[in-house]
């Protein structure tokens, strides 16, 4: 049986290492039967379109970062309208984001010229930027991994990527840890609507609400259903409804899986109180 | 008496329009006696700086989009914790994001090799690009105003920017609205701590809240005081705490002043319950 994962391109972003790790912990790939084949794509888009598509069977994307909060573009895959039962997220991955310099050859600092990488990474890598790299020149580039692959073609470039595209790209690190500040990027694993995942004990669910209307407490309203059953919220986050400024959709993160019967009481509950509630997956606690 | 406000620049980007449009309605610059000037910063924390630094009295920045959601670099530079008393949010201005296409002379589009912008942008232009630039190379730059100057640089490089950058650069406009989806971006005001804005009648409340620790119901406690008080929420939205993966801030704006009795109160309540809680501002609301 071969299985397909399809994750943001090129090989050696940090999307690849979040996929590595996944199939690891899922003992994916260790069967001689089972051959597995990672496909790159260029956007979030891109990925999750190819899942409905069925050109892949999971799709792996980002959708936080401990620095840099919440990737747009996942939450708005998500929430798609003409998505009810399309994907599903049937698991997460937590990828510790270790930025390293890399080039050709073991250059010394005073050789590089230019510091190509993904705006992120340069943002994230400020400070050392200021302090051993003053004055080269900085360019942005779509991925990391699309970095790593330039400096691989030149003797002046050297660029901010993951130890993963050093290897990939057969490149030296000159440097490793050079962000600022450690980050933590979380990865939604996506499947196609009519896979479940069943409970384990430690798991969260993930749903998605519009409420009814902009009134004093519509928001209170709703997450008293869960505080009334002490069920602890991970993350609450607000984005554009994209139909006028002001008007936002909520996505909520909470401990326990829909099967469990207090979550679907609430989110039972929840439903009867909003204009529109989609769950978006139960999956196991990273 | 001079008076200077710091934006994203160079001239003729979106925030140029939001100051422009900020001073007619405040009357400045009209009176002989007051001179206004703009400065220009490269990023939304230099111009953050430069207020504290006291090199401009006012800063102007952007804080979301209707469709692309939250400004993160604005929200964090508002939560800064050497901060408790170095800015204010004192107004919010609204601008509708019409994007044109902008070359040096009326270029037919069979001539246009190259269109560049800030990566929003190409990003809001999707469908326009695909339907009628189909094939033609797009690049990413720093700012939409700094895509106009490149193509007045070229005969070749058709940039997607605001009007006023088609002024700014002698460009002409060969197509305007050629966003897929309409949108507006809320700006905020920015003065130094010291200034405070009289009760209008009709304003708005920004607070950042931090939650004491993560037990369910926490933030429910928080909106119960707004919910009973009938403070209609008009944003709550999270951000990173940057401490770590899962623990995050909230910002919130609700309607009516701090010096309100029924806001104070709420706030002053608010306060009890949490680690953090920082007033950003009360301002007339746009």
């Amino acid at each position: 049986m071969k299985f397909l994962i399809g994750i943001l391109g090129p090989t050696g972003t940090f999307s690849e290492t979040a996929a590595v790790s996944w199939l690891k912990r899922k003992g994916h790939g260790k069967s001689e039967t089972e051959n597995v084949e990672i496909k790159y794509y260029e956007t979030i888009f891109d990925v999750t379109e190819s899942l409905l598509r069925k050109e892949v069977d999971y799709g792996i994307v980002p959708i936080e970062n401990s620095l840099e909060g919440s990737v747009g573009e996942t939450l708005d895959v998500l929430s798609s309208e003409n998505d009810e039962v399309g994907m599903r997220i049937v698991g997460e991955v937590l990828v510790p984001i270790k930025i390293c310099l890399l080039a050709k050859q073991n250059l010394s600092f005073v050789k590089i010229k230019k510091v190509v990488s993904h705006p992120h990474a340069l943002a994230q890598c400020k400070q050392f930027i200021r302090g051993r790299l003053k004055g080269v020149e900085l360019k942005s580039v779509d991925s990391t991994a699309g970095a790593a692959k330039m400096a691989s073609q030149s003797e002046e470039i050297a660029a901010l990527a993951s130890e993963e595209a050093a290897w990939k790209y057969h490149l030296n690190i000159v440097e490793e840890n050079v962000q600022d500040k450690d980050s933590v990027t979380r990865f939604v694993v996506l499947s196609r609507g009519d896979v479940k995942t069943a409970p384990t004990g430690k798991d969260k669910t993930s749903a998605l609400i519009y409420l009814k209307k902009d009134r004093p407490g519509a928001l209170y309203d709703v997450l008293g259903e869960f505080a009334q059953r002490e069920i602890n919220l991970t993350k609450i986050e607000s984005r554009p409804s994209k139909k006028a400024m002001g008007d936002y959709m909520f996505h909520i993160d909470c401990e326990g899986h829909i099967e469990e019967e207090k979550i679907k009481e609430a989110l039972e509950s929840v439903e009867r109180k909003v204009a529109r509630l989609k769950i978006l997956g139960a999956y196991p606690m990273a």
